[in-house]
């Protein structure tokens, strides 16, 4: 999660006839440590035409026939698992590295509002800031400014990526005044048939965010995953083993 | 739901360098009243930078490690219950003040296109039509506008807000010309853990629909939820006290 | 699925004030097949506005009182079915002629940038090629472009449609250089309370993909749904006659 709004005026953003040189190249300066710079007038662009170079065949990997007609099945967990509560702990922090979020002022108005886009991906960290796990994915539509609670809410649906683990996939409200909870809606991996919620504390806004999943369907959870959370607050921070993604600090195949 | 579809030429937006007196301050008109304004030409938006007065700390609420660590784990749902179909009846009414939907001519194209989107929110009933239960929020992509049924295909995903009651996420079909079924695809708080299918009516497009949650994997609905629904016909309205989300007519901290 | 991307550099769309004969009518040129076109410079437009067309009632079909009060209840899935797991092959295939995807470069930067959405919309077929079923339908995320991958990282939120057989939702990673697995997140129809996963794997990249699902929690699919599925490999094409959709290679209703 961790969309966020910048409510500059518009004004500040609109007119000028910029040049190509008032946009900082990536190689040289990090995206999201770029101040309030006013992007050029350039319309987006759509496009349904296909570039040559992608129109080339790609074959899928190692599926030969015999790999694809015998497969084995996948295992079946039993229902009578599934009923069971575990807790997973994560972190998701935003180390501004990654160009997110991406706030995308559709509404075209001066306040954050219905019609604003919000596609975004942090990083993913164990409940014990010891591990990098991998990252999160997706995107929260606007629906609504709050000037009492000095906030908005989002609709948000998005994904946690675990590495080699899989992932998770939820649905619901982000709000950046108050904790939610949001649907499981499914996931892969050790998640496979996974169904409850999670609980998303705001810890730092928009940066640092603290989840506590209660999932239901699955087989019990690697051992990996299972730790004691650090208690959120402000100031925690990942090992920086885990930042560097050390490799004892990291998941196997960490989602980058 | 209710995504709406504006079928006016785009030769009526574009051109004219709008000057600001042009759109209409939402303190003194309502935006879904505001009848075919050119938005001015303003390019949207896209920012990656913080604004400062976010960057603020904020501690989540109640996070004591007392709480934190010893909180009681979730009730477990009886997976026998899980199979049993609970019928929820509710209708979705757009009254015009939420300023939705946003419809994004992203295609930039005349008719109704894929590449347009719309973020909307709208006010959500009791199926009896006696209390204010909270909102309606999230995104339809348009896929396709069908000339012969002089309507549209959307992709919809989004979610109902029931208060403290929690809210029950969707994935699906919404056609402007025809019910459809959509999948649930989880919830939180009383909806935790559910699944099924919920069936969209339109009633009056794109104003009032009413909906029918066919729901399993949950406990009994609360008592509140469960009402005798009013039969769907466009001349249907939400009591006064319901609109007016009087005390007796709503559903505790109803969503808004 | 098969969200594309363009690399074509901006400057080839910019600038040029286009006059409105730039812009091939869509009836004399499939978009898809209209290569490299600049688009005019226009904004995108957003609109609040209900066109009045829109604004008549149009009434539930069928929706007589007796019809709704005693309408009888869905039949009840035991779940001891649902732990058995069934896989449900298919093919997406983009014919070219949906224009699709619609690539909005909201990110305005020359390359895929997070910002980026993907709108798409492709033909269903069976996996052994001898049956239209229906299209695909939703949103691509664009969360990172992979240098050293050659490709690009969506989250992806979309459904199958099956004609009367209902429609299968899922959210998770599209890759465009890797198969992933994708959440099951619920269904209609005959795949009404579905869970489980569905793999992705890329044939020719972005027009042939080929689908494995993992489903869990419905009844024994249809027979006409349980085929054996050609290998996928870049020459495999849809039967002529499930390419013109004859009766006797669609399945009841396709989805188109």
């Amino acid at each position: 999660m961790a969309c966020t709004n910048s409510l500059k005026p518009i004004s500040n953003y609109k007119a000028q006839p910029a040049s190509d040189s008032d946009i900082p190249l990536r190689a040289n300066v990090k995206p999201s440590l770029v101040f309030s710079r006013s992007l050029p007038t350039k319309d987006f662009k759509i496009s349904t035409t296909y570039n040559q170079k992608f129109s080339t065949v790609r074959s899928s990997r190692g599926l030969t026939p015999q790999a694809f007609f015998f497969r084995k099945p996948k295992p079946e967990p039993s229902r009578s698992i599934s009923a069971k509560v575990q807790e997973l702990y994560v972190y998701e922090i935003n180390e501004r590295d990654r160009g997110s979020p991406a706030y995308l002022r559709l509404s075209q108005k001066e306040t954050n509002s219905l019609g604003d886009l919000v596609p975004f991906s942090n990083k993913l960290y164990s409940g014990d800031l010891q591990k990098r796990l991998g990252i999160t994915a997706g995107l929260c539509v606007l629906i609504q400014h709050l000037p009492d609670k000095k906030g908005d809410r989002y609709e948000a649906t998005y994904s946690f990526y675990f590495g080699d683990y899989g992932h998770i996939s939820v649905q619901g409200a982000y709000l950046t005044y108050a904790d939610t909870y949001l649907a499981v809606t499914g996931g892969s991996g050790v998640f496979e048939g996974v169904y409850g919620t999670v609980k998303l504390q705001q810890i730092v806004f928009p940066f640092k965010l603290f989840y506590t999943f209660y999932l239901k369907g699955i087989k019990d959870l690697p051992a990996e995953l299972v730790v004691r959370p650090v208690e959120p607050s402000p100031s925690v921070e990942p090992s920086a083993a885990a930042k560097a993604a050390e490799p004892q600090a990291r998941v196997s195949n960490f989602t980058n």
